[in-house]
């Protein structure tokens, strides 16, 4: 464990690309100071010299890693992986939330670390209570921290936690190969074609929100939240701000973009759609989505005076938006009734495919444990026969099972805790059962007093940073944390 | 399938025991005409006469049963053994009714079956709104049921899961024979000293609580329903009716005691109690109850101007009480604060020992899948070593630990589905959520408009039958009724 040059290396150059990349907010606020509006003027000034000054200092950190560690970089052991992407996660994110502490908003640092994390993991709770008085810079960062996020995410999905075997992940290892010491090269290799996929798919995005109607930094902003199933929007009315079908069917058209497995759109782009078409997770996903909004569609109409089509639109809209962990918001569905509270609560677990921007437990998981519910009521009428639980069509391995088993009662151990811990910090039990879930699960809005209609702000410094804190848990699938405070993972 | 002579003969035997047991409340309230209060003296005369129509009822039922299957006795299959568990129960529910419905309480058939069924199951949730306006003979009954069924519970987990392997009980089996058809000659056999141990613990429990000052009727009815875990009172206010520390700290130990494995308790008798004292199930029980009471404890020092020994007190009662799933109440802990609310709601889901007349998940389930979780963090870091999970010290086999995960998962499921239904039932979402939990735990009072100052009366019927189907499955370990739902089961 003492050589820790690789970690540095890498620390290094995620900190220059996440200094550089406060370039763009720094570049549009230092031209909107040429606004009319003398508030926002100033707003922009005060903003881009934030920005330049945040990317000074991480860009100086981020350097002189690079500098001190460069040549060094010899092969990562398991342990190291670990320790690698944890750290890589919060040292991201405490420089991601320099902007915020340094440009016109002003946040103090825990705000601006919530702020950042929950941008990082592509969660969407915020705590800025009036974005439209936000530069425009700020909307950017915070629309830029989740389109990297979600780009992390997927490589992370796909090059990384196969490797390590994290709940169950192991199912998704694209070789035979389970050392970790091709992890770097194999991330490089992949990196590049998932990411000019995610570009292509966050410029289509775009220009769809463009002609529906949107400006060009709206639909900019909206595309990249979009793909990364963030759900920051530039307005504190998410996406009910634009009151536009076209606008919201888009949402859901890239909301799900989002939730399927990448490498799988990576076989439809070289010419075999049939991975994609076939794969059970995504057949299940849809079948759930389906279910969903099929059935809170039928709630609204007997509940209320709504129309067929609005109820159709409001219901798919929703539904999508907090399965998939999105998080925006088109109207606060927690005043349509409890079945659609309870019923939204129980989707922020669902979570979309693996290997996608998306979030929470994730549909093969569900998969995977109900195939062992299933055994197991076989083996009960028959104690010796022999009962295999498939995925996909193959045959899933006992360890895989086993993963996915102890996922599941950590995810729901860590959820259990969050909530009673938050519970002696805020008011009412909704707020923390459902402000500890949204941040497990990476979606974004709660219920109670942290509902779609409502933000974090008014939260205490310590559940602002134990919500942080779940958010880091839920986005790297809680084993890759949990491992290093094992007493063993210290030993030599 | 089709030879379903020995279910005839074990509902005949199990109704003719029921039937017979009403005798017992029918006295009562036949010597109870002759008491000074009009309107009590009328209710015992009304009531003698319903528990006699009820008991002949049932004895005839139970009778012709026993006659048109005597000698017909062949060997259960296994799904003939799961077939009869499930059903016995309703049936035998179905039956215990009939004296809420004949007798002065006159509730609908609907309420019957729910007071019944939280009677066997050891539940204690009730719809009785005037417990002081009932005649001594429904008081009984419903003691009465609780303790048949604390012991038919004891029974069936001694005897008959660990033969049918549900959700991990073939860790308690006695023998290394899987059969099952020895299930009901050994069914017998350990019923005669389980019986008659139970017997004495009740008699013991209810002289304390003579000398505690409970009047004799009272000191019984609550003895039954203490060992049994169950939590029906005779008063209103339940134990709180009796302002009494020495009766609070009696209940305490003797709700324990209902709470650990019987079978060890024979040990112990027979001049060995090294298996209990050393047990890793009990061991663990004793920490968790230690650690919620001490929380408890300090929440309410420091939330409130108690003082110390009040803290304590009704901290130890009411948290020994949820955990070991009994139910009674001597305080509204739900006035205790946001962090109180989570923790009762927290400790609902735990349960005490396998093997004993508590409820819940149970501590064995918690011990075997924390092994899993910690097996796994090994080998996230030593992918190829191979790690054992134990439980009191003996290596535990990949199919229990499977059984158990699926427990898990099933009972997670089984509390969304049920919650997510109630919700389209009762008006706010901690009645729908927590009236759930506590029929699937068999705790009994929930938290909201179902809290321990209340009762489950006004919830509508279809929530009263759905929370009825919740305390079975809970009480049978989930897997012993849905195995019946499998397509396969009812194939020859």
């Amino acid at each position: 464990m003492r050589d820790l040059q690789p970690i540095f290396l890498v620390q290094g150059f995620l900190l220059t690309t996440l200094g550089l990349a406060m370039a763009l907010p720094a570049l549009i606020d230092f031209a909107d100071q040429a606004v009319d509006d003398p508030f926002m003027s100033l707003a922009a000034q005060e903003s881009w010299i934030g920005f330049a000054v945040s990317a000074m200092l991480t860009l100086f950190v981020g350097m002189s890693l690079l500098a001190s560690a460069w040549g060094q970089g010899g092969q990562l052991t398991r342990k190291q992986a670990f320790l690698l992407t944890t750290v890589s996660w919060v040292v991201l994110v405490a420089f991601a939330a320099l902007p915020f502490v340094f440009s016109s908003i002003h946040l103090n640092y825990t705000d601006a670390f919530f702020e950042a994390m929950s941008g990082l993991t592509t969660t969407g709770s915020t705590i800025i209570t009036d974005l439209e008085r936000a530069s425009r810079g700020i909307k950017m960062w915070r629309s830029l921290l989740q389109w990297l996020g979600g780009i992390g995410i997927i490589v992370m999905a796909i090059a990384v936690l196969p490797m390590l075997q994290v709940g169950g992940m192991q199912l998704f290892r694209l070789e035979s190969s389970d050392t970790s010491e091709k992890i770097l090269p194999r991330a490089t290799q992949i990196a590049g074609s998932i990411t000019a996929l995610y570009f292509a798919l966050t410029a289509i995005c775009a220009g769809a929100y463009w002609a529906a109607g949107m400006n060009l930094f709206d639909s900019l902003a909206h595309a990249m939240t979009t793909i990364a199933t963030g759900g920051f929007s530039t307005h504190d009315l998410s996406i009910g701000y634009f009151e536009s079908p076209p606008v919201e069917v888009i949402a859901i058209v890239f909301m799900i973009v989002g939730s399927l497995p990448f490498a799988l759109y990576i076989h439809a782009v070289r010419g075999n759609p049939l991975p994609l078409l076939r794969d059970s997770q995504v057949l299940c996903f849809f079948g759930i989505v389906a279910t969903a909004i099929g059935l809170l569609t039928l709630y609204q109409l007997s509940t209320s005076e709504i129309a067929n089509g609005e109820a159709l639109r409001s219901s798919a809209f929703n539904a999508v938006s907090i399965i998939t962990g999105t998080g925006y918001a088109s109207t606060d569905y927690s005043a349509w009734g409890p079945f659609a509270i309870f019923a939204f609560f129980a989707m922020m677990f669902i979570g979309g495919c693996a290997g996608s921007t998306s979030c929470g437990i994730k549909i093969f998981r569900f998969q995977i444990i109900y195939g062992a519910v299933k055994v197991q009521v076989s083996r009960l009428m028959h104690p010796h026969g022999i009962f295999k639980i498939s995925y996909n069509g193959e045959p899933v391995s006992e360890k895989v099972v086993d993963s996915v088993a102890s996922f599941f009662f950590l995810f729901f151990a860590s959820f259990a805790i969050l909530s009673v811990l938050l519970a002696t910090m805020v008011d009412d039990p909704l707020t923390a059962f459902s402000a500890a879930g949204t941040a497990l699960a990476n979606v974004g809005p709660g219920l109670g007093s942290v509902g779609p209609a409502d933000n974090f702000f008014h939260l205490s410094d310590g559940a602002k940073w134990l919500l942080s804190l779940g958010m880091l848990l839920g986005r790297l699938e809680l084993f890759t944390v949990l491992v290093l405070f094992s007493p063993t993972f210290w030993r030599i």
